[in-house]
């Protein structure tokens, strides 16, 4: 109801703020009896992890989770999976000086308005360190989908004006093989002198992510509302720093033809061509789905700029701690994570039907 | 649950065919003892009425919208607002050629392989015509939103190659003088000529809709999953035809750098830019809301395509009747009706912070 | 959110007052591809319907439902089933004189006071018409029960002090072929005096339902708030007039010892006795589901009684129309109806749990 | 969705087995900046803890809550409340001789055949141990009722066949002074009396609760299926070992005639009887709020009984452990807590409401 919760059957509930005792979550709707691959929960959280290499930030946290409810002797039990990861480095003194001034492009102004009262520490609420909640959520979606054949490949194509040249399919191992998550060579390697640049000027880089999912099979999404993609779009839109989702062909289809944009039809009811994305009228076609998503520029730089005061003067922002110039790269284990719970979601939704198919 | 309900607290479920009797809709949560202009509900419907001008298509409906429950005396009871349009131009006979077969990029092929069983008259519910039961509700929701003193701009910037020069606030009056709804003049006349261009060789065009909403408090909007972007996101993006949406600066922002997207603070908490979009951490800040989304040309084509036969083979597909060779137009109302019903449904799930303010 | 929709999965939303145009409903969430007898919707109706015979009220409704959408050729679509029950004797000059006022143990007091305002003919909202909505909602429910093995007898077990000696299963046409539903001669014919009494007199009777479902499999409920006998409490204390549920052994379990009340099992996980009513940890166990409701008397009596004028004064109540002496025998359809809905609602919500069973 | 969460705005959702490392619980949708007094939640807590007296179990369990979110310096900041209580008192060892074994009238064999799988240890999710997170919420929930007026008074008001001769309202602070938590002194050790004849024989005893509120403002409650009794009866009925719960005149209504039983209007609104419990229409009317609940005797006894063995086979139950001869007293903050839970999510919900009135 207040905006912690996400999905109808797979129901994830996330908690704690970036600065207090611990962050977490709660999963009502697991399917019962299935075994869960704990170090594989733990592996995905790694992935998302700060201080992976030297182009993102240095927080280091062991982001540990631990499972209080939900698995015993290894299986889910049908009940509420929750789980806790510790804040360990929390360095809350760094961030006193932020307890009576906004950031600008920061939380901070509308939280304070909105509930009048905030954790102020490290973004608090608002804080990405959210995400690591549903990392553990998708990675725990991720298994059940695996089981039934749905795989995804998920990787940067883009940060600045770096992008890159072929959009396909690309094996997770190779794109984990790229500091930057981005499987081209030549784009990578100008993406990451981008960002040492920017780094180096205390400036910060958005970016894009592109998702493929292949092996969903036809039939996951619900008219009318609650189409597969409109789904997919408002749970990317609810991952910090994005501002666009585009779907199969998206904001190209502005200046396409009909006549070009239709997909052909094979007789086994494939598809020529995928300018759907994989989805028509909300539901799955059985090829592959394809999402597209906008990351802003972090708005932690550190370079000078002002901030206001809560009693409406502006001063100048000291600056603290070390931030990433492009989250983008650490944000594509989030995004898949997303897809993965409303993925699975969809899924369970869709067993009302299947009753007298 | 199964996709027909948009809110949690003004909650719009819509049903109805696009050949049936009627479609219609119930909206629970509408606040009590609100006098209700009914004919600005009629208007906003025939704002979105096919048959409006001969850029868009001639099916004549009248669209006459009908109350059933939850107004009385002229105001709002808090019971449930129930709804009916009829379908008076049925011609079921139309579409008797296309039971057995799927069109390409249409819903047919999806509808039939999820649920077993489809109404293949016209969309059936995947249809457009929907989206009048939004407009409506939608209409009923922008007479609060007046009141407290919201308003909005929504038109079309964009159709095939052609877009508009300057994004800005622009009068309601203004964009209906407009064929199209574009307030632009030179564009919109070189609209007009692609639009009349695509007609007389039976294709269709993409096109893409701005809107800016002002007046929206601080404060609007639910971290961390219902995010006020990621629900305006997710209504949009559930519009037929819709394949992107983006807040603020959007997709320009993967562009950006931080110190260029930042929006640096007035003295009265505003901001001197707004690629924020009006939206910080999820949450209103007082700023003009802005976002814009991506239109795919109509899959109904009066081209010779191939449709598939139920039974795997492939034909050709038997043209009918007349269809629009832009709808963006058309969509205008029902993007504005939509982001009517998410402000107003977070206007309302607001009111449980405001207790102790 | 505001009330009038029922069900998780089996989604019922209702609307329409007493003497508005039509009351209706929609249900989203109904399986697909599911062959729908829709003669047996109306029987379940004429069941409930008002003047069948010379112990209940005089309105004369035909009561007859109209499906608007998610039937088509026989079959459920899988969209939104919605449907529309015509209010023909309405006769709302009737109603003039309540306008002003508030009667005794009836909602206007606190529909006025809530809502600012109300449709004050007949109840509006508030009036037991709104349950003909529910029994066309259980008898569609119904016929997927039945499908899979599910089926109900229940009946009026006492009437004021007049109560059956043996709680045992009815069939259903034992049960309708007595006028007041109750499946005991001598307990029906001293009833049928009482009712007749109080009705000379202008008074009215309390009265108890009793339901027993058999076929119910293990399994069904979701611990920990969504308990099945929580449900279907819930399901009944909403239904108008009702002001007590009990499952099993109901109230009399409080005077009962832990040796006594325990139900042994049999080998093949059956139990000696029934004390549980069927539901242990809020899941069904398999046994026949067996609770009981307690009605008050209807508050509309012939008697003199003062009435609460809007502005503080107390007058004369003006006696208008006629009413039942007992409803209990006609709230046995929709007794069974809510039941019904819970039960299937419940079935759709277990599926996520038998993927990897 | 699966059942673990309550509320429609004041939504809690609860987590945890009894013999795991922790229970524990999430709020979501506390109203924020409201000043939370801590040890009045641990306080609330203690009355419900077991080893209370020498009438009820031995267990010793600190049940020391721990918050992890949502509350900043003393005040809520309108993100999710988190809170833990560690189950130190685990002695899993025990329960080893109940893994494969279901106990008659627990929930042992429901659970089992539901998910395919069960944390076997005490109850697991099914232990009354899960009431302990209720309590926590109901105490927050509680904090804000006083506030604006509300309160309660609940107590024991019949075990075995002992019951009180004056129902009306008690001061808690009276109410705690009796070990059974029933303020009739001659009753109350008439109770006592019989559940130390019961501790004896190893056996245990039914009982029932009655609570008043008293402060609900007119206009709580949502009809049609959200009554404001059908909510409490559902949370009354979710309770481990609820068998029955009824509104004011309860099942006695069904004895009774409407000319008694209709609750003459002064002319102030309230009333000169209360058979409608505080409640007409399913919305609160000003008259304070009463009801009653059954519960039935705990399963646990320790006298011989059979078990079901997983392959079906019966055999003797090992008596593990010592039991509550009665735990009606232990419920009355249970049962209070659920009613706070339940009050606080209605006066959110009414706030849709008073916008325009």
């Amino acid at each position: 109801m207040s905006g912690s919760s996400y999905g109808q059957i797979f129901k994830l509930t996330t908690f704690g703020e970036s600065h207090g005792i611990a962050i977490g979550g709660v999963i009502d709707g697991f399917p019962s009896n299935f075994e869960i691959d704990i170090p594989a929960i733990q592996q995905a959280l790694n992935e998302r992890r700060p201080g992976q290499s030297k182009l993102v930030s240095a927080r280091q946290e062991a982001d540990q989770v631990e499972f209080i409810s939900g698995i015993f002797e290894g299986k889910t039990t049908g009940s509420p999976i929750a789980f806790l990861i510790a804040n360990k480095d929390q360095k809350s003194k760094d961030y006193q000086a932020l307890k009576e001034v906004f950031r600008p492009s920061h939380a901070d102004y509308t939280y304070q308005k909105k509930y009048g009262n905030r954790d102020h520490r490290g973004g608090g609420r608002s804080s990405a360190r959210e995400t690591a909640c549903r990392v553990v959520a998708g990675a725990l979606a991720n298994q059940v989908l695996v089981k039934i054949g749905v795989e995804s490949s998920c990787y940067v194509d883009q940060i600045g004006p770096y992008t890159m040249t072929e959009v396909k399919w690309y094996d997770k191992h190779y794109i984990e093989s790229s500091s930057l998550r981005c499987p081209d060579e030549e784009a990578s390697s100008n993406m990451q002198r981008y960002i040492t640049e920017l780094q180096e000027c205390g400036d910060t880089s958005g970016g894009a992510i592109r998702c493929i999912f292949r092996g969903v099979p036809t039939g996951w999404g619900e008219p009318v509302f609650d189409k597969l993609h409109a789904e997919l779009g408002k749970a990317m839109l609810s991952i910090n720093a994005v501002k666009g989702f585009e779907i199969g062909s998206g904001f190209a289809a502005v200046q396409m033809k009909g006549s070009d944009h239709n997909d052909q039809f094979n007789e086994d009811g494939s598809t020529q061509t995928n300018y759907s994305g994989g989805i028509q009228g909300g539901i799955s076609n059985g090829m592959p789905i394809t999402f597209r998503v906008a990351f802003k520029p972090v708005a932690s730089i550190q370079i000078p700029q002002e901030i206001l005061h809560k009693d409406g003067e502006l001063g100048a922002l000291q600056i603290n701690g070390r931030h990433d110039a492009c989250v983008v790269p650490r944000a594509v284990p989030i995004v898949t994570a997303m897809a993965n719970i409303v993925l699975l979601d969809f899924y369970l939704r869709q067993q009302r039907n299947t009753l007298f198919l």
